[in-house]
């Protein structure tokens, strides 16, 4: 491969995460905003979705996610998140972005899966867990879940 | 497109499906056989690998996450997982099973990715968090992270 070839391909890819990590702020921005609109248009139409909040079984579904969204975006209690340490992590047509949500009571970690859609990047999946440990301060073994 | 054409791309689905059940069931079998070179193998070599273990912040690379699991499995008092209610989702040449693991000491939701290469499929992504609320029980708001 060339170097004009690999220059390519490296600036397709820094274009690629920019916009991943665009959506992925578009995500946290309807959260924020509580704006229902955004959000449904953010998930994909055409892929399988699938959903994981915070202490709940997963959603499969994009009825079942939505609604879920709806419900959560409708709450006055719901909690307004910031999103830190974002990377985004490219596999083709899928991308992964994990970033670390800080909430007024507490830190969670996501992962937030897209797909490239018409030139578009659409949420496929997110999960947010709660942060207990970061590595280096207890790495020996798997931490229990009656720890949380 | 034909019926032939349909029933075979049903049938290549059905059987990328399986055979990534049976990579999900192989990660499981490696964690409760506290087999390292099982769980080594079954991670991607040439692909960005993360994983959240419940708790945890996320860890990104090959060896972050392979050091991680040779802790886990070498720890005497790490837990025995039992994988059930497992779900495969494809997006071409990666793929999403989430399941719920069993644990004695509670539940787990697990988000478990594969990305296809030469064949077979190997792990990129895995995350489990605790299981505190079934959907159903209650769906007004997004459980706060100081619940857990």
């Amino acid at each position: 491969m060339s170097q004009d070839l690999i220059g390519t391909k490296m600036t397709d890819s820094l274009t690629d995460i920019d916009a991943v990590l665009e959506a992925n702020l578009d995500f946290y921005r309807a959260f924020n905003e509580r704006d229902t609109g955004a959000m449904e248009a953010i998930w994909s139409r055409t892929a399988p979705v699938l959903c994981v909040h915070p202490g709940w079984n997963a959603l499969a579904g994009r009825d079942g996610v939505i609604q879920s969204w709806r419900a959560i975006l409708g709450n006055p209690d719901s909690p307004r998140v910031m999103c830190h340490d974002d990377r985004a992590f490219l596999y083709d047509d899928v991308a992964i972005v994990q970033c670390e949500e800080e909430l007024e009571t507490g830190h969670l970690v996501a992962t937030n899966m897209f797909i490239r859609e018409a030139g578009t990047w659409k949420m496929i999946h997110h999960q947010a867990s709660p942060l207990i440990v970061r590595s280096g301060e207890g790495r020996q073994g798997r931490p229990s879940p009656t720890r949380h």
